[in-house]
C-alpha cells in the first residue's frame, strides 16, 4: 500500500437548478481535476455539501465517481456519521467501490451531541475493523469536538488504520509540528485542509498532503511540486499569487466558490447549492470570477 | 382535521445489544404507551436517537410503528434534515404512511452550519408544499438556531401549515405566552418539550401539548387531565411528585432513561443506545430505577 501524498481537492457535488444530482456535470468535474494534475481527490466532504444528501445519493455519487475515475487517481470518500456502525458500514461500502482511503470526523450531531475521548477512540476502532484502507481523521470545526494532539497520537497508536490526520482547527502548522514530533512513525499522513490557506507554513511543518477546494488545483499542484523540487522561494511566490482567491474562498465565497468557477468556465451546467445553502451575493461572485480571471485559472479555460 | 392536544411521549428507538433495530420491542413500547393513555406519540425525535439512524432505518421504523399503531392514537413523525428537499420528501413519505403531523427542526449541521431567517422560512414552506398535515416547528437546543417569537409568528402567518410549536429553548412559559399573545389564531398548538419539566408553568401560559419522554406517561396524562378538569391544585401536587424522576431524566439519565425503565419492567429486551451514545453510570441508573419504584410507575408493572 503506497503512502498517499500531495494535493487532493474536494470534489463539489453538482446539482441541477431544481436540486437533483447532475451526474454529467459531476463526471466533467472529475475529468477537470484529473487534467489539472491533482494527486487525488476527496468526495462527499463538507465542501461537497455532504450534509445535504440522502444516504442513497451518497452511495450513488460514490459509485458513479469511482467508476468514472477508473483508477486514474486515488479517491478519498468521506463516511462520517454519528453512529459507529453506520460510519463503519459506509466505510466498508466505500472501500468496496474502490476508495483509497476514508475520511471520518469524530461523532457529533448538531449543536449539543458530542462524545468523550474513549468513545471517539472506539468510534475510529469500529470503522477500522470494517475496512483495510487507511482512515483520514478529520479534525474539523464542524464537528465541534476538540481533538488535542495527545488524543490524536493515542488514536494513531491504538488504531493503526487511523494514520492520516487532516488538521483544520487551531493553528495547523503548530499542531502539525507537534503531532509529528509526538506521534513519530504512527503519523503516516499529517495533512492540512481549509482550502490550503496555510499551505506554506504547513509544508514547513512537515505536511504531506493538502485538501483544497476545486478552484485552482493546477496552481496548487505547481506550488506543491515546486516546493518538493527544492525551490522553496519560487513556491512561496507562486502560492502568494494564489492567496487572494484562496482567501476569498476560505473567508467569503465558501462552499459554492468552486462551482461558480466551474460553471463560469463551462465545466458544469449549474452552480446551484442545495437549499437552504445561501447563494453568493453578486459582489462576492463578481470578485471571485475577477480573481480567477486575473490568475488565468484552468477552471475558466479547460472546457474550451 | 382535529386539533392535536395533550401528552405526546417520544418513542425511544429500541436496539438489540449488537445495535440492530429490535422491532418486537419497538411494538411493545407502542402498546405500553397506548395503554398508558397517551394522547399521541412522537417517533424519530432526538430522544429516539434519530441522529444514529440510516435513512432506510427511519423509513422502516415509520412503517412498522404506524402499522402497529393502526390508528389507535395520532403519531408525529420527525422528518428534519438540513436539505429542504430531503425534509420535504421525508415528510411526504411520513404522511403517506399515516403520520398525523411532522416535526421539523430548522436547518442545521454540526457546530457551524446554520442559515438565516429567510432560508428558515423557505425551508418550512418547502416542507409545507409537500404535505397536507400540520408541521410542528421544533425550537430545540440541538439545532443551535435562535428562533425568536417574531420569526415564529412570521412563520405561522406565511406558512399556515406551520402552526404547532414545541418550545424547548429559553424560558418556555414566557416564550409560550409571548407566542400566543403575538401570534393569536395563527398559533394552533403552543407546546412544550424537555421531558415536560416546565409543564405546570407552561399549562398556566396556555400550552396545549407537551412532549415528555416515555418514563411516566400515565402519570403525566393524569396531571394533564386533572388540570383540564379544573383541579389545578391537585394537578400541581401530582406533578411535583413526578418532578424528581422528570428532573433526573432531564438533567442526568437523558436519552436512555425510558429504555432503562422499559427494560427493567420487561417491556423491551435491551436498553442499549447505539454507540457512541454513552451508557448510564451505575449510580445514575440505580437512582432512576429507585425513583420509578417509589412512584410505582406503570413502566415497571405493565408487562406483568
Amino acid at each position: 500500500m503506497s503512502v498517499l501524498t500531495g494535493v487532493f481537492p474536494v470534489v463539489p457535488t453538482t446539482f441541477r437548478e431544481d436540486g437533483e444530482l447532475d451526474l454529467d456535470s459531476q463526471r466533467r468535474v472529475i475529468d477537470f481535476l484529473v487534467d489539472a494534475g491533482s494527486h487525488g481527490v476527496c468526495i462527499l466532504a463538507n465542501w461537497s455539501e455532504q450534509f445535504a444528501l440522502t444516504d442513497a445519493e451518497r452511495e450513488q455519487l460514490t459509485d458513479v465517481i469511482l467508476e468514472h475515475v477508473a483508477g486514474r487517481l486515488p479517491v478519498i470518500v468521506t463516511t462520517s456519521h454519528y453512529s459507529t456502525r453506520v460510519a463503519a458500514a459506509r466505510s466498508k461500502r466505500a472501500q468496496d467501490a474502490g476508495a483509497a482511503m476514508v475520511m471520518v470526523m469524530p461523532p457529533y450531531h448538531g449543536a449539543t451531541i458530542r462524545v468523550g475521548e474513549t468513545a471517539i477512540l472506539e468510534h475510529y476502532a469500529g470503522v477500522a475493523a470494517a475496512v483495510d484502507v487507511p482512515i483520514l481523521v478529520q479534525d474539523a470545526p464542524m464537528a465541534g469536538t476538540p481533538l488535542p494532539v495527545s488524543l490524536l497520537v493515542r488514536l494513531a497508536r491504538e488504531v493503526p488504520a487511523a494514520r492520516y490526520f487532516k488538521l483544520e482547527n487551531d493553528a495547523p502548522p503548530d499542531k502539525l509540528r507537534e503531532l509529528i514530533r509526538v506521534g513519530g512513525d504512527a503519523i503516516e499522513g499529517p495533512w492540512d485542509g481549509e482550502e490550503s490557506i496555510t499551505l506554506i507554513p504547513d509544508l514547513e511543518a512537515g505536511a504531506t498532503g493538502t485538501m483544497p477546494g476545486a478552484t485552482c488545483p493546477e496552481a496548487l499542484v505547481d506550488v506543491w511540486e515546486t516546493w518538493h523540487a527544492g525551490d522553496r522561494e519560487a513556491a512561496v511566490t507562486r502560492f502568494e499569487r494564489l492567496l487572494p482567491i484562496i482567501s476569498h474562498e476560505n473567508r467569503m465565497a465558501g462552499i459554492l466558490a468552486s462551482k461558480v468557477l466551474l460553471k463560469e468556465g463551462g465545466v458544469i451546467a449549474s452552480d446551484a447549492g442545495r437549499h437552504p445553502l445561501p447563494s453568493l451575493t453578486w459582489a462576492t461572485r463578481a470578485r471571485l470570477i475577477e480573481l480567477a480571471r486575473r490568475l488565468d485559472l484552468m477552471v475558466l479555460t479547460w472546457a474550451g
